[in-house]
Formats: C-alpha cells, structure tokens, sequence
C-alpha cells in the first residue's frame, strides 16, 4: 500500500539512489512526495504540503514553492492568493528521495500559515496519552 | 484523491480543528500521515517518515517515535534494529492536524538515518533547474 514508486525514470540501483548525484525523485501511488518547509534563516518548521512531478518542476524552474493542493485537487503555488509566497533558497532531498526539504524565505506577512501565523505547528500534543485517554492540545509560544 | 479524512472521530467544524483544543488527527486514504523528526536541540530536519493510528498511538503511550513502514507494510518501532531509537521530547500537530512534528532525542548512536548519517537530508538538489536539464544532486557538508 501507497508504496513509493520511481516517477517514470530509468530504474537505478538502492546504492546509486542513496549515494549518487542523480535526482531521482519517487512519488507515491498517487503521484505524491512530501515537503517539510523550512525557515532559511531560523531553520523554525513552517509548514507540510505535497508535490507531484509539475510541482516540483515549477519550485526547480522558478525558485518559489509550488504544491499540489490535496484539498483542491490542483497545482498550487504558496503564496498565489495571500503574497505569501515561498522563495526556495534551498531544496534538499532525502536518503531514499521520496520527499524534499524546502529551506525559504517568506514573503508578504511572514506568514507561512493559512490562519496568519508564522508555522503551522503552533500547538504540541500532550504526552503521555495512555490508550483510551482524551487526547488534547495546548498552544506554543507564539513569536 | 488523496484528500485527508476524518480517522474515525466525531466530525468537528475548520475552527475547532484549527483553533480548538481536542487533538482530531486526519488519516489520509491509506489511513497515513506524514511525521518529520527534528532533533530536538538543535532543530535540525533528521527525517520523515509516516504514521497510521497505531503507530501515533504507541508513540504517544510510549514516548518513543513508532511508524508505519510503506516499503515493508508493517508498523515500525524506529531503531528496534539499529538501536537508535527516537525519545520523544515534544509532538506538535499543524492547522488541519494532518501532520505531525516530533522534537526527538536519538538514542545509540545518534544516527536518524539507515545509511549511519545524523540526518537523510544529506543532499542538497542543485537549483534552478530548467524544464528539460538533468537534475542533480550534491552533497551538504556532514557534521
């Protein structure tokens, strides 16, 4: 199940992939790999969203974060409507290349998230939470 | 397609989701969500990987970071192998809470990734990228 699968490129080897200098980017069975956003400066944790093979093409060719919005079922690039856009100062990938790491600098209202703050992940989940416990949030710091 | 889902729990309204104070965490169709592991001192990216219900579950009853292995189809205990299991010092979850952020500790010997490096993202994909260019890769500098 929603095992990754190579994009249509050539096959190459477990070693080349993990060790090589070829892009070789795998999506999963629904054309999808996942984006962790970054601060460039700060390295804070803005946000998560998916990329398929025209998504990824757009962030390489422009230099800004472009998505595939699972919600909306289309491409999507950040920023279209608030000015929040994502420039990619840089873009890494990881040891199996089934997902990226955009590193950014965000413009308009510094905002990377939807509701107008900075990262996404503004509430930490408590812990311990023994099975069948009510399981609840509490807000972060926000800076 | 792909679009994020309800895991079974009573439907709650965008605010609630995005505002409230009750963790609703949202499966996508293959019942996942994506996790990124961040160190938990100094915030570097170490790796993603993706939960079900049971592996978020174990996680937040044992304080150590379980996933699901797509590749192997099996729920992962992360380091049951290698030994460097993952202490989870803080989970967050985002707006829609269809993603997690562990702040981990990495046990044994301090390796998130299965190729002995601290973190996967160990290259970087070199940018821009025109339509139609080879696409490559290079190595970031390894502390």
């Amino acid at each position: 199940m929603n095992m990754p699968m190579d994009g249509g490129a050539a096959p190459i080897s477990k070693k080349e992939r993990e060790e090589g200098l070829d892009f070789a980017p795998r999506f999963d069975e629904n054309g999808l790999m996942a984006a962790v956003v970054a601060d460039a400066a700060t390295g804070e944790i803005l946000m998560l969203a998916f990329m398929n093979e025209d998504a990824l093409a757009r962030t390489l060719e422009t230099g800004e974060a472009h998505f595939w919005s699972r919600s909306r079922g289309k491409l999507w690039r950040k920023g279209e409507t608030s000015g929040n856009v994502l420039r990619v100062v840089e873009m890494r990938t990881d040891c199996d290349q089934d997902c990226a790491l955009l590193r950014v600098e965000i413009g308009g209202s510094q905002a990377a998230c939807h509701t107008g703050r900075r990262s996404c992940f503004y509430r930490r989940v408590e812990m311990p939470a023994p099975k069948g416990a009510a399981r609840r949030l509490t807000f972060v710091d926000e800076s």
